[in-house]
């Protein structure tokens, strides 16, 4: 049986992307690998590789319906044939996050932090995708991916650069980037 | 593996509780079955039974601060000796409930419908554990779970009418509402 919301994230020595570079951000990196696969959850077929990550696509956690109008409006897909560049960011938070209140959390992710904000402000050249993986037991909680053209790998390092500074990224325990490029 | 946030419920022929009543109370029911046995998600070894519904402990996702604090100081643990009633109700929300926005249905759950006041009112009677299923595909979004003792069930069967007359309600399109008696 193939899942339509649960996807596999596979770092071996085949896939649609090549793995250009991977480093740890924080805490401990994972295993070098050549090549990265998504596939739709298969329950029934073990896969392998250097590692498998495993996320699930889900309702929206924090988005307001202002905020939501506004993404939507601006949103891009993903596989679009330009955007021939792409990031798998792994991210892990702490307990202390997780034991925050929903009005606490919505409050230091946006109120505070304006993660939504700096999102939208890079739309549309970077566009994103959020895979939930705490609630699986995975190593980590989110596997955030963005896929945008070469031409504005520097937009996207500073949005990077943007999330990072805020109060939210002192709630992240584990952080991995994984750089790729499409088909090659 | 054994989870720690994973369980299955299981409808079968032996379990921990057993099953007094069974009913559908929006859309399609489920089979009838005997006993319930819960049990840590184990991975590797399939289970069976006339019906096995997953779910999962997460984080909260509307209660507030303020909420948060009033039930923790009153909230009961589950196993407690004189709780010798359960009730199992697996619920399903239409997509319309899904699209929504976060703050949306914040204003339906709570602002409009009650729902974490009700619950608190009939706290430390009525114990209670909500279980998440639809990110992992499963028939229902939610199990919820609540033991009280016998001499309770009034209240708990009141405390269901004031839910079941909420906005929050014309959401719900699928509910089955499962009664189970402690180890008889």
């Amino acid at each position: 049986m193939t899942s339509e919301t649960v996807f596999q994230f596979i770092g071996g020595d085949s896939g649609q992307w090549r793995i250009k570079q991977m480093q740890p951000v924080i805490g401990k990196g994972l295993m070098k690998a050549q090549y990265l696969k998504i596939v739709p959850a298969v329950y029934d077929i073990p896969v392998t590789g250097q590692w498998v990550l495993t996320g699930i696509k889900s309702n929206i956690r924090y988005t307001n319906k202002s905020e939501k109008e506004a993404l939507q409006k601006i949103q891009a897909s993903l596989g679009r044939s330009e955007a021939g560049y792409a990031a798998l960011i792994p991210i892990k938070k702490s307990e202390a996050w997780w034991n925050l209140a929903q009005d606490e959390r919505r409050e230091i992710i946006e109120e505070k932090s304006k993660h939504i904000a700096i999102g939208l402000k890079y739309l549309p050249a970077i566009a994103r995708q959020l895979y939930h993986c705490r609630d699986i037991g995975g190593e980590f909680d989110f596997l955030t991916w963005f896929e945008f053209s070469p031409e504005h790998t520097n937009a996207f390092n500073e949005l990077l650069a943007l999330l990072r500074s805020t109060s939210e990224w002192e709630y992240v325990e584990r952080e991995v980037d994984i750089r790729l490029v499409r088909g090659a």
